[in-house]
């Protein structure tokens, strides 16, 4: 069978069956979360995270600067530390590229990476430099986190309600408006272009809500709503309902979509890389939880006990499901 | 200036200057040593290590099984730790493939990465699936000791004896013999192509070695004599005397070189991918550690004070220095 029909999911799942048979009692998770985790101490855990971005299946030279590059490779890496409610440490970056590089790419390269790594004082501690047909950058973060404070994505209960920390869509119209080359106020333009190249990991969000033990379940949007909250209903055993009404769309996002014809919703629950948080919280905690961040949570739906039962309702009429991204299933995506 | 002209060397000095200048005090070894140290607590230190391995550059589909490149991309990321005299604990495994992959092969590979992970003790917690146009393979390994058992490869001290754990070339003529598709009896070809293809990792040695203080640098051979030694004395700021006679050459090579008429000692010198242990130890107590260990250790030349000087003497008359294998500015040798 080809990988292509197989998909990511399923591929995930038989490295499940055949490595995360017979771990050590301190490895509180293995492979199918944001992060392996690590039980180092009663007070402290350590979050291990590796991902790869691959020219032209995660980004197109000339619609991106190489300091934007830097910027995002890091960033979506330490998303996934953010995912779980941990605060990253360490990174280490292996990097492939054509020997016709010019030095001057890396430096703006690496210039790209310190800014996040600044930002959110995450060390370069080593990596790899190799030769290759087409750019390649893996990035490795270890973070670390109190073994109570982390959220995964096996947690959510029936009854809970999911919640994004961050509008949905965004980084995908973004992609569409870069790739199709569509010419837009740049007022509308601009944040959603930022949204897909310059992402912001939600780590003070992450570990803020992770201290509160109503979050049952977290992990970063990276592949879309569809994907991710397929990915976290199966993990959890519990089904969902998406209100697709009460979707957050940003106001740029709206007007990009009446302007170019796009139904923002199928944005919004499709396309990925937006880099905030998904999550559920306990019902009776969620209107005061809300109330006492100093972020947004929007409420989009609720957990329901039928397993693996995705269903998104437009006013209370269920729509037919749009798909997520996988890298290989949804050839049509990106 | 492109990247072929700086060399991956040059470019690890400059990243180096860019990222280890304010490192906390915790990190033992930032970018350039085999693997980052992450000091833990007073007993207990964390080594990581990252590196990537990418088609057409480190390997050619066709001359090496699913099952040997799973297994060849987790040993040699174990080699990095056996350098430091580290015990590997964890790894990552990121992949990037051609959607056209059938699942088999995934399979076959992941087998191929479970028969050293089962020899070690490994656990694959981790990692990524992604869409490539070429195979991808980013491995991370966490491994630790303790502090005092780490070995760098800035320790070397003038007078010091340099040492080899295992013969040299073999990798190097394994690899000849299958670019070049060159027919010999398998009595020869075997070992050569094993090593080739199957590099066992040096982690009992090395962790046995850096039990012993007179042990005074150490890293593992990946890109050659002369690449790493270079890289051995540049840390250490000392000099290097090799004697290419009491370079260890196998029966296999010696026989190979005869037929094929190749230079052995070249072989032993620039080529790469050996996966044995480089190291330096304490002139006096040589001798009653090669005694008392149970595994071979091959005195090949000295230490010496002039810094970045090394020098290749044949029977005491000096040669002219081959080169090592960079991935940027020696096209020539894989």
């Amino acid at each position: 069978m080809d990988i292509n029909k197989l998909g990511e999911d399923g591929f995930i799942s038989f490295l499940q069956s055949r490595f995360n048979a017979h771990l050590p009692k301190n490895v509180l998770a293995g492979i199918g979360d944001d992060c392996a985790v690590i039980k180092q101490s009663e007070t402290r855990a350590e979050l291990i995270t590796s991902d790869l971005l691959i020219e032209n299946e995660h980004f197109t030279i000339g619609q991106i600067s190489p300091e934007e590059l830097g910027h995002k490779a890091l960033s979506i890496n330490l998303s996934d530390i953010a995912g779980m409610g941990g605060t990253p440490k360490i990174a280490l970056i292996s990097l492939g590229i054509p020997k016709t590089t010019d030095t001057d790419w890396l430096k703006r390269f690496f210039s790209g990476v310190q800014k996040p790594a600044k930002k959110y004082q995450v060390h370069l501690l080593g990596g790899d430099l190799s030769k290759s047909e087409i750019i390649v950058i893996n990035v490795t973060i270890i973070g670390k986190a109190h073994p109570k404070n982390i959220r995964y994505r096996n947690g959510a209960i029936p009854g809970d309600i999911i919640c994004t920390t961050g509008p949905l869509g965004n980084a995908g119209a973004g992609l569409k408006i870069l790739q199709e080359e569509i010419s837009l106020s740049e007022k509308i333009r601009f944040p959603l272009i930022k949204s897909q190249i310059q992402p912001d990991p939600h780590l003070k969000i992450g570990n803020s809500l992770a201290k509160h033990p109503e979050v049952h379940a977290m992990m970063d949007l990276s592949d879309g709503l569809a994907a991710d909250l397929s990915r976290l209903i199966t993990a959890s055993k519990v089904g969902a309902i998406i209100h697709v009404e009460n979707l957050p769309l940003s106001l740029e996002l709206q007007e990009a979509a009446k302007i170019c014809r796009w139904d923002p919703h199928e944005l919004a629950i499709s396309s990925g890389e937006d880099y905030c948080l998904l999550l559920t919280i306990e019902r009776d905690a969620f209107s005061a939880l809300q109330k006492q961040c100093p972020f947004p949570l929007f409420a989009i739906g609720e957990i329901i006990k039928d397993p693996k039962s995705l269903t998104y309702l437009d006013h209370g009429k269920e729509i037919s499901p749009p798909k997520g991204f996988d890298h290989f299933l949804n050839e049509d995506m990106r």
